[in-house]
């Protein structure tokens, strides 16, 4: 059975070195007693729920999954056991507000915790930071008279709660939906359509459910503007059951230990939250947060394969190191010795750390965006979270999807055994690119909205703080920061290809997307690692290295030399533009005989 | 239930006008009546099969998988009755000679019957053909006694058969292999040792399975030198049970319906076949035979997905085409409309099409290699074989992996639903870059061996064959004759650079081993775009094109401007050498906590 050794070393970089988390939330004020020590506490005790607890269920929850009958699901004893010691901890109310139980503390810890639950049992931590989610929603967005029925049981995981937008006949396309809402006299309103890929639609975790529910109120227009936000819980205020009922449970490629479920609203009784017609704008508070938490989940699953990858590496012997064996007391040398088994590891490493630099300190920046004094910091922190997000999410997906495919092909056959666990880990990751917005979907969005937001204002800012990074580094990393700034500028160049081809041809955005995409997630984790290599090679000046500091240099110019070079191909194929792609008609695509 | 309709037309047109299977055939003299009439009535009545009989058990054999106990093996029903009806369709013995009850076909159409097989179940088609390769590796090297036992059983389909090389300890090494043989004195041997990873190792399809077992005669040197290779029964010819037992069924990503077995020989009877301390170069010839049929699963799987994805693309109503609406009448436009939904479906066209060339072509030159009258027509295409076999294995492979992923894409979170059908076909596909040797070490094999082989002469004689097809492009496609030579430039260069680093550095080889490959592969692509895109061009300035013809035009130019630009990344990423790999220490690579 494969085990989980969480990776605090690197993470304490990340939130201590790299990102001065101490300095940063200090400056907001809003956490007092959140210190280096008390992260650290924090950390370790997180890591040792996740290792201990939550991933030895994962691989027998899987096999085990989720059972349907008449409406009602039994998830595998371990989830159960996985949500009891998670809820036992303290951990759902990590971030809730003290007055509702919860331990008050900065989102940034909330997205360490996700990271290693997610490494532990994606299917877990899937119920876990969903129903975080909801209590962060219903403190922004509900009555306080909802809020005072349904805070307390969210934060301390008495009850679950879901997001419900997607529809048999509309996924992306979230405005042709359905539902719909009708007034009652007492203020409260009935809800009647069909929900789909509802996680944790219905399980026995909790005793209660809170469904937030996009809907059409009666009379309102057609359309994503005629959407509003309901919350309708599972079990009435009055303790009556509501008139919604899970009616299939999906079968998945993976994720089986998390119930994915169509619902059944039939009059179901519902409150509005948030402004009538702004459903889909309140719904999207969650959206983005669901989005870093998804990507979030490629990177961890990557990181519980790379474990299982590298610890196979140094094991199985077979073959010989290049030139001459390197044990040659031993029937062959550890595979480590062949230079493309250590380019899949280094290639693993170059992503997952690059990720983590990038996915925390977006969560710094949500905790400075809702806790700053100052409202220009906390509007500025808002804006570059909606800058990034998207590209953030479909790139940390893909790259999840790649690597964990290659963690896989280190073990060669023995990866392909359920259980070596690293098939389950490549099934999970897969639906990332799908999920809370098809990454090509998301790719239009980075082009027809985050860049030319505010008048390109969070465009330029993002090609400054490149241009910054590139200027902060020191002469043994002017390779790095040669590259970096090469980077900026193609990515900026490309920019400037699609918007004005865009002119003549609404096509080119969308046939330009995913290889922007691509070369824009590429400069992002080229950023991140620049800045890395520039707080380890700075540590390095200090001295005292043990080889970690050095560890971070040598996959910073990994990533620069053998990753980042994929850049140059999405540049020329997307110069191609749309006309390669439009051109067929649809009788093209169907198969012929 | 997905459903798989034959692509007999972009069939027809590799078999017939890209490859003129029936004059090539005829220079041969080996299959008298093997004319174009014939060859469409076969594959008509192959797809017919594969479609009518193979497909439909597909999903339901998976969903139940193979079942094991007291090591008796029992297929799904489906599997049995698929196996039936080829059997029973003649098709085991399609290429078997007439006096075993074959019906002498070329290998070319075996070829066809795979890839046919293959997208209507994986599962399945690993049987047919792993039977088939069995009888073939009889005729070539066991002794006339032993063919006389085994062709006939083998050829009706009585008899299965498998290939023993892995063990637990080695894989990739298979010199490292234990399985030990001892002489009798009657001339047999006795067989001692474990295997694993042995598909078809013991099921209820035939009534009996021939083992082709790689072990180590006692007193021979270690090694792979010192394996030969033998003949192992699980029913002896006087109807007693073999000393060999099926002892676990592994539990796999997916082809649960495919008996993958550890099998245990305790001195088990064996003849020797082929020459002793041979063993390993015998096998290969099954080797190689199988990494053709492994790549041709990936495209053929593909193939099943990209049906699939299109039928979606087609009827999912989601947003709207970019600049106006193409379906006013309609709430929302088909996805098809998407220039991203096109550029995957492109893609995986630009993908699957060029496979199918490369991979009948070399089918082709199985004909021609076993049955052309000049001795040195037969070595060439042994050679060519030989060169171009594991590379394109990997290519084949790997794109499929990528591609059947592009197809999940395409439908969304319904890609993840197990009864669309994608999620299935992708679990298989990923096993395709690891079997019959992992992909890092045949690029290590294309450099190390199939490059300098001869002096370099296979390598100078595929150079000149893309010159040649660049020179023979009509000035309609001059843009796709200069993206051939410039590719076929890259790539020599890409070569002469190893050759000139690796006399400094040893791991300079692996280190460039899957940058070159890919840049490999997707050149081999760019080759048969070209190719095609001639046949096409002439057929249309032919005239009465319905569009078919227009279709690989455009297939063509996507291919070129769209996926052939990544080789410029991989060329880039190549240059970067072997230090950014090598450098790190061991201990580098283990997680810290």
């Amino acid at each position: 059975m494969p085990s989980y050794s969480p990776p605090l070393r690197d993470i304490r970089f990340v939130v201590h070195d790299l990102l001065q988390t101490e300095r940063v939330l200090a400056e907001t004020g809003a956490f007092p007693g959140v210190d280096r020590d008390l992260i650290d506490q924090v950390l370790e005790e997180a890591g040792k729920m996740a290792a201990e607890q939550i991933q030895p269920q994962n691989q027998a929850s899987e096999a085990e999954g989720c059972r349907m009958e008449k409406g009602v699901v039994t998830t595998p004893p371990g989830i159960r056991a996985a949500y009891a010691a998670f809820v036992a901890g303290g951990w759902s109310g990590l971030c809730a507000r003290p007055e509702h139980g919860g331990q008050g503390l900065p989102q940034m810890l909330a997205f360490v915790l996700n990271e290693l639950t997610s490494a532990a049992s994606i299917a877990a931590s899937d119920y876990f930071g969903l129903f975080a989610m909801v209590y962060h929603m219903v403190q922004r967005h509900a009555s306080p008279a909802l809020q005072a029925v349904y805070s307390e049981g969210l934060a301390s995981g008495r009850f679950g709660g879901t997001m419900c937008m997607t529809e048999p006949h509309c996924g992306t396309d979230v405005g042709l939906a359905r539902t719909r809402a009708e007034p009652t006299a007492d203020g409260s309103w009935r809800l009647t359509g069909t929900k789909i890929f509802i996680s944790a639609g219905e399980h026995d975790l909790t005793e209660n459910i809170v469904h937030l529910v996009l809907a059409r109120a009666v009379g309102d227009p057609p359309g994503s503007r005629g959407l509003s936000l309901f919350l309708t819980p599972k079990i009435l205020p009055d303790g009556a059951r509501n008139g919604l009922v899970a009616v299939t449970l999906e079968d998945k490629m993976a994720y089986a230990a998390s119930a994915t479920c169509q619902m059944a609203f039939d009059g179901a009784t519902a409150w509005l939250i948030g402004e009538r017609g702004k459903g889909l704008a309140a719904m999207f508070d969650m959206v983005n947060a669901a989005r870093l938490m998804v990507g979030s989940q490629g990177m961890a699953a990557t990181e519980a394969a790379y474990q299982i990858a590298a610890a196979y590496a140094r094991q199985r012997l077979q073959g010989r190191a290049p030139g001459k064996p390197a044990h040659p007391e031993l029937p062959a040398d550890p595979i480590l010795c062949h230079p493309d088994v250590r380019r899949m590891l280094l290639g693993v490493r170059g992503y997952i750390e690059a990720a983590r630099a990038l996915y925390l300190g977006l969560g710094l920046e949500v905790d400075i965006a809702e806790r700053h004094p100052d409202p220009a910091r906390r509007k500025a922190a808002a804006d570059w979270l909606g800058f990034l997000t998207s590209t953030t999410k479909a790139t940390l997906a893909d790259f999840g999807v790649w690597c964990t495919n290659d963690c896989l092909q280190v073990l060669g056959g023995h990866g392909y055994i359920r259980a070596n666990g690293v098939e389950q880990l490549l099934r999970e990751v897969r639906l990332n690119p799908i999920q809370e917005g098809a990454n090509g979907m998301l790719a239009l969005d980075l082009i027809r909205r985050q860049i030319p937001r505010d008048d390109g204002a969070l465009w330029r800012r993002f090609l400054a703080e490149l241009e910054t990074e590139a200027a902060a580094a020191p002469p043994a990393l002017a390779d790095l920061a040669a590259g970096l700034a090469q980077a900026r500028a193609r990515l900026a160049q490309a920019a400037d290809w699609i918007r004005e081809r865009s002119a003549a041809d609404p096509s080119e955005a969308g046939a330009a997307g995913t290889d922007f995409q691509r070369m824009f997630g590429l400069t992002l984790f080229a950023w991140q690692w620049l800045k890395m290599a520039r707080v380890a090679e700075a540590g390095l000046e200090r001295g005292n290295d043990d080889g970690f500091l050095a560890g971070k240099i040598m996959t910073a110019r990994f990533f620069y030399r053998r990753m980042l070079p994929m850049a140059e191909g999405h540049w020329q194929s997307l110069q191609a533009g749309a006309e390669t792609m439009m051109t067929p008609p649809p009788d093209y695509f169907w198969p012929d005989a």
